[in-house]
């Protein structure tokens, strides 16, 4: 038996899907009279502190989204379950797509041209060729990569920052805390891909925005972040930006969400605010997968994209 | 002998590189003392109404840029003699990156959250994934296949529209004047980068851009154009950006440049003006380029890149 705890308004649009794509499977919902016993998987999304109680019979927990660093800190987690993260090529699409974009709107100078344009200024200067701008990734996971893998396709020079070796043809790789510094001094763009760990909390503070490097693109390096407000300090960020060791950054996420009214961030000119839209998981795809997993193991083969609980990713 | 008719600063640095490259070659200037009947190339850039004077034994015309349509405006064109386009990779790079950077901006629906967030509005909506977007290319020379290529390799769904029949893997092309409103109509964005020749001449203008696609991208259809302003009639884009038949701009070139004061496009919103910077020739690219031109022509082989003078380009 499934149990879906999805604090999200398509909890029925999921339990139909998964209903139909697993006949026989049965799928129950919070407020559902069901024995907790009788639970094989439990779907979680933002898990409430109840929602493990009386499960004594869970074969996995899924995990709707690619980050589980909310799910790992909760108190009640049973120990020794394997956790499912989702997977998904849509959502890998998407944050392919906000990288692209958002990449190739700093390296094209979008701010500076736009405050031309407010002052009716005609003034040419020639962004340098994306062979000239080098993209420091940090996280190399299947969005890590998949980001990777279109800007070298768009000619950038692409590095890479991971916690252990990856090997993938085109770009450089660097490892670990010894290699983040010289990672940092060849980045002009820092995408920031990670999993939000006790390692990579707050990885985006003042002292390493300093460590970027400040030839390379005519305003200053840019960050860009797009996995979890954990990752950054925005105090920081703000400071940075105004004083110049920044010079842009694009913000899809943010310490407190929804972004606070007093957050300063708002109003800096060269800060791009996103509300967490940088990629979704589709509902659609995601029942498939999801359904796939749970036959699969039914079927006695081994689990999908098992979280490693003390990796935290 | 070859004469150098730049109207550009660095007349100086071509003459130098050209004259390392061709030291057979006498390289002269305006203003030197020569003899006309001894030149067999003239390099021009916005060349003056007296350039060809004299130039009776003239072998090529080569043209510094990859659009020729001022220099086939020329009164004074010697007729018969074959001019050579600039085709340069840093160029076409170049070209590219703004093709990139402009659509991936309109598609993750950059004015609408800029918009937001001059509101401190935490709104949330998710832009589709790329392979939902169609873009439409008009022009598929050296630079409309090389953005297709990269789009392409995006996931954008990409049309192409051309004169003759083109054969680019992934890409739909539609033919002649008789096939562009089926493209129009299956275009969420329009990236201009045709010729500019007499068939062309405002093409870009109110009519056309009521066929584009309403459906597609939430702000409605979106207008590049990196070719000409000869292209596009100006009043007409102003108009449709007022009264939402388009949903965005981004435009590079305009009718006259400097893009003057009064033009209203300044001030329009959803108007994103660069001032004809998208892509430049890049002058040592080019000079092993110019030299490679008159060295296998100087060896008996055919000169590359020819123009057709009546087809235009």
């Amino acid at each position: 038996m499934l149990l879906l705890h999805l604090n999200t308004v398509d909890e029925e649009f999921w339990a139909k899907q998964l209903g139909r794509l697993l006949p026989n499977m049965g799928i129950v919902r919070r407020g559902d009279t069901f024995n907790a016993s009788d639970i094989q998987y439990v779907f979680v999304w933002k898990p409430q502190k109840n929602v493990f109680d009386g499960l004594t019979n869970l074969k996995a927990i899924l995990s709707l989204g690619a980050g589980v660093d909310a799910l790992l800190a909760h108190p009640n987690l049973p120990e020794n379950t394997p956790i499912v993260r989702f997977v998904d090529d849509e959502l890998t699409q998407c944050m392919g797509d906000y990288v692209v974009a958002n990449v190739s709107m700093h390296h094209r100078c979008f701010s500076q041209y736009r405050t031309d344009q407010k002052a009716k200024s005609w003034t040419q200067f020639f962004p340098p060729p994306s062979w000239d701008i080098r993209v420091g990734i940090m996280g190399l996971g299947v969005l890590g990569q998949d980001a990777a893998m279109r800007l070298l396709g768009l000619g950038y020079q692409v590095n890479g920052w991971s916690r252990s070796e990856k090997t993938i043809k085109g770009l450089t790789g660097f490892v670990g805390k010894s290699e983040l510094d010289i990672f940092l001094a060849q980045t002009d763009i820092l995408v920031n891909l990670l999993p939000l760990t006790p390692d990579t909390q707050s990885i985006l503070n003042y002292p390493l925005f300093t460590k970027l490097c400040r030839t390379g693109l005519k305003g200053g390096p840019v960050l860009i972040n797009a996995a979890r407000g954990g990752h950054q300090v925005e105090a920081d960020i703000a400071r940075a930006l105004t004083d110049g060791t920044l010079g842009a950054a694009s913000l899809d996420v943010f310490e407190v969400e929804p972004l606070p009214k007093d957050s300063p961030l708002w109003q800096i000119e060269n800060c791009y605010i996103t509300p967490h839209i940088a990629a979704i998981s589709n509902p659609e795809s995601g029942a498939s997968y999801f359904a796939r997993v749970i036959r699969e193991h039914e079927n006695g083969r081994p689990l999908l994209n098992v979280v490693d609980n003390r990796r935290g990713y």
